[in-house]
């Protein structure tokens, strides 16, 4: 696409000046000296309006996440399925109220569930000018499961904000926050009469928390449709490292989640009368699920560490400027637990090294009290965080013949199957495209910092789709922070981080509108 | 107390003729000789009038399981306490209605949870003959949980009965139904103007599903009160070891529940964000818990083994005259994964020896679906069935020192956690006792079968607080039967041992009239 006229911000990036050695794996200009420049420039004019509006609509604002939080979209249950459905329709009448054209659009019947719908996918255009660049963000509007009795301090879907400005709520964080703050960049810049700098496509889907089934065939199709026009994809769910410093994230891991079934019995048995009797799946699982992982965080399974792109001496190099200690760590774990000795080795086990999580059982006892009950049929869940080159059929042949051979040597007479629930392969971008430093620059204008070059340890497969899809660089520019909680009890989103976070996202659109095509 | 005068039933017992080797363990006659005996003879005068009033009344005593199904008085769980208390009352206002003495005592605050009120036990006096012998029956009025997501066909607080005369419903045989019985037997000999043969005392209590809370003192205080002129006790809550012969049960096996909580982060955690970097509760609990039994049963815990009484020659003939079979196992199981090949090892295993289930995992995901948190705090649930001369003490000690040193070898940085959340001891009987012969007559008169004299798998650890408290006999009379699915999904009672059952502990009571003393 021919970007004419380019707009320069003046007061930020003087003619001729290279203010940063922007995505070289070189140190950027020190935290000192870039204050000190800041300090000496004046606000790029059309961002000064659009920042004033986001504060005087911040209420406005706060209140559209309070009814996005009050929706139980859960996209994991079935029961909460009409949820979803009433939060794709909430998120579709605010857009359309706010000029965008929005359509819904349906992805069929679950795979597996088809007695469900699987919920829209609710994609939108604002503005549709040939002489800018056009931006596609994508965001989800399903959440994680809640309950209150799981240990919240609140409602889980009443929006509720503390002393400190701590607004909680599932979904908050993950993802309303962020997907609404695309929303109020449009509405403020409507309020404040400033020209928006580009053109907006939005992708929002609701199964985000449930392996994004449907979606990527979607994406595949509409790249070459509704979203034809796309220069650069911009993702906003994910994390900042800490919770002060923003960063911009270059990289994540996948994630392929597992089942693994084992049953006996016709229906659960009174332990009384038949422990001792017979082959009790509990013991045949629990005996499985401890040969997968060490409690050093060592997978167990031959074959997978073999996959694992090694480090180089120049990787390693990266990780000592991150802004980032072990007291953070023990910050956001809430305990003194960490695996690691070090920051660099606590990182690299997070962004570049696999990982494998127990979630839980499915159809054991897992109330309160005492059920002396022998479960007749369990499903241990749980998943691995896969980096580069773990390619996911190798990873599911050497997990499933691990183990069914780790079963047979039970010799138990249940029957154990193990399958697939979802996966999403990792994803690794290059950081250097223009994508990134307009980002960079709208980290530095509203926070007044660099950010953090990152890899992340979640998940967000359809990042790589969207990068394979469209063909073109996707930026992943987080609003909350690392002590958010997102899909934990409590998950709340800051005040500063969705309000600063807004002006962000709109400031990122304003310098991508800038950047020469490098 | 004195026995006089002993009415005899003549029609089944000849004088001068003992029909029964009486609980020597030879074997009893033959199942077709006392056929030939049976057909031979009329029932007692007493017996026909009140087994006709049963056979009239049964849609009315399946109405009163009904309506006590109703009211899902679950113990283990905070929210329901306030139905174990209405459940008390329905059963103080049916007894009260029957014409008995009826007095709802309380026990106080229940220990660890000073919020709740203990459920009270329900205790009744009908009749007050010194000529009579005097028969102190307990049973208990709560219930395990059940969720009709767990599994059940139907609602599992709706009494349903289905085609072949099986009535579901929680609680329908464990253990409203027997309770219910002994509330019948009175109302037909009412109705029938039938004399009541003995004085009968109850004893119901609204705890047993969770340990029994405060019933041990309560039984001790009352054993010199209320209970003072009790001859012999029966307790109705086990089950036929098959489907169509009853039995009479002298042994049981203790059960002691374990919880081993392991903790660390501050809350649940994102596997994504945080995997590989910190200690996760999961791993180490499910590593700890696959060190306690191997699939084969065997509980791995050392020095346990050493405190089981050995099995004698003696004891060894026992059991090949028992009738059961392998495939009574397999029906009941539902499947063929009995761990062991023969008859003798399957009832020994869960009759003397001990064993150990692991019944599941609080604190973890537990739904379906797919859940990608690292739970924060986890609570392993196990429990371990005990036989003479397992100590509750010993075993604790054994148990807490294994389980703190496994934990040790993991090397992690979280806590471990391990208690005793309740304990019941072991009880075994002399079955030759006169409480014994009559129930063996009236299982004849109404079953046309001599039962089988079992032990059992399952604990009723008030059997011998009872023991402890009386000096007295216990027996176990069970009215269910082995594929009722007790403490399981779909829980049921079949109409047939509802309605023969209360005719059961009817004739029961006739013959302990009549039974000589030693």
């Amino acid at each position: 696409m021919p970007l004419l006229p380019l707009r320069r911000i003046p007061s930020l990036v003087k003619p001729g000046q290279s203010l940063f050695s922007r995505f070289s794996h070189r140190p950027f200009l020190s935290r000192r000296s870039f204050y000190g420049y800041i300090s000496d420039t004046k606000m790029a004019p059309q961002l000064e309006p659009f920042f004033k509006q986001v504060d005087d609509s911040s209420e406005s604002f706060i209140d559209r996440l309070r009814k996005a939080v009050a929706i139980p979209s859960v996209s994991a249950q079935d029961e909460n399925r009409k949820d979803v459905f009433r939060m794709a329709q909430f998120l579709a009448s605010e857009l359309e109220a706010l000029g965008a054209e929005v359509h819904q659009r349906p992805l069929g019947k679950q795979p597996g569930k088809e007695h469900l719908d699987l919920p829209p996918v609710v994609i939108a255009r604002y503005g549709n000018d040939p002489n800018k660049r056009t931006i596609l963000v994508y965001g989800h509007y399903d959440v994680q499961p809640a309950l209150k009795e799981d240990g919240w301090a609140t409602e889980p879907f009443e929006l509720t904000i503390d002393s400190k400005d701590r607004m909680y709520g599932r979904g908050s964080t993950d993802d309303k926050g962020p997907v609404l703050g695309w929303l109020n960049v449009i509405e403020a810049h409507k309020k404040a009469g400033v020209e928006f700098p580009v053109n907006l496509l939005c992708c929002f889907e609701g199964m985000e928390e449930y392996g994004s089934e449907g979606l990527d065939d979607f994406i595949q199709a509409e790249s070459k449709k509704f979203f034809k026009d796309a220069d650069a994809v911009c993702i906003s769910d994910n994390y900042w490292l800490g919770t002060e410093k923003p960063c911009l994230t270059y990289g994540l891991r996948g994630c392929n989640y597992y089942s693994i079934s084992v049953s006996g019995p016709a229906q659960d048995l009174h332990s009384g009368v038949f422990g001792g009797s017979a082959h009790e799946p509990m013991t045949d699982l629990v005996n499985v699920l401890s040969k997968l992982v060490d409690p050093q965080g060592n997978i167990l399974i031959p074959g997978i560490m073999d996959l694992v792109e090694p480090v180089t001496e120049e990787e390693k190099s990266l990780y000592g400027n991150i802004s980032y200690t072990m007291d953070n760590l023990h910050e956001s774990l809430g305990a003194e637990t960490g695996i690691h000795p070090s920051k660099e080795r606590t990182l690299m086990a997070r962004w570049r090294f696999p990982s494998l999580s127990i979630h839980g059982i499915e159809g054991a006892y897992s109330a309160p009290g005492a059920k002396t009950v022998i479960p007749a049929k369990v499903i241990g869940k749980f998943s691995i965080r896969t980096v580069p080159n773990m390619e996911s059929p190798d990873v599911n042949k050497l997990v499933f013949d691990y183990i069914k051979a780790e079963f047979a040597k039970l010799n138990s007479k249940n029957t154990l199957d193990v399958w697939l629930q979802h996966d999403g392969k990792w994803w690794v971008a290059s950081p250097k495209h223009w994508n990134f430093s307009a980002a960079s620059k709208a980290v530095q204008q509203v926070f007044g910092v660099e950010p953090d070059m990152t890899r992340e340890g979640g998940s967000i497969p359809v990042t790589l789709t969207f990068e394979q899809a469209t063909g073109k660089n996707v930026l992943l520019l987080p609003m909350g922070s690392s002590t958010d909680a997102a899909h934990s009890v409590n998950e709340k989103l800051d005040r500063r981080n969705y309000i600063e976070g807004t002006k962000l996202l709109g400031a990122y659109l304003h310098y991508v509108a800038e950047e020469p095509t490098a």
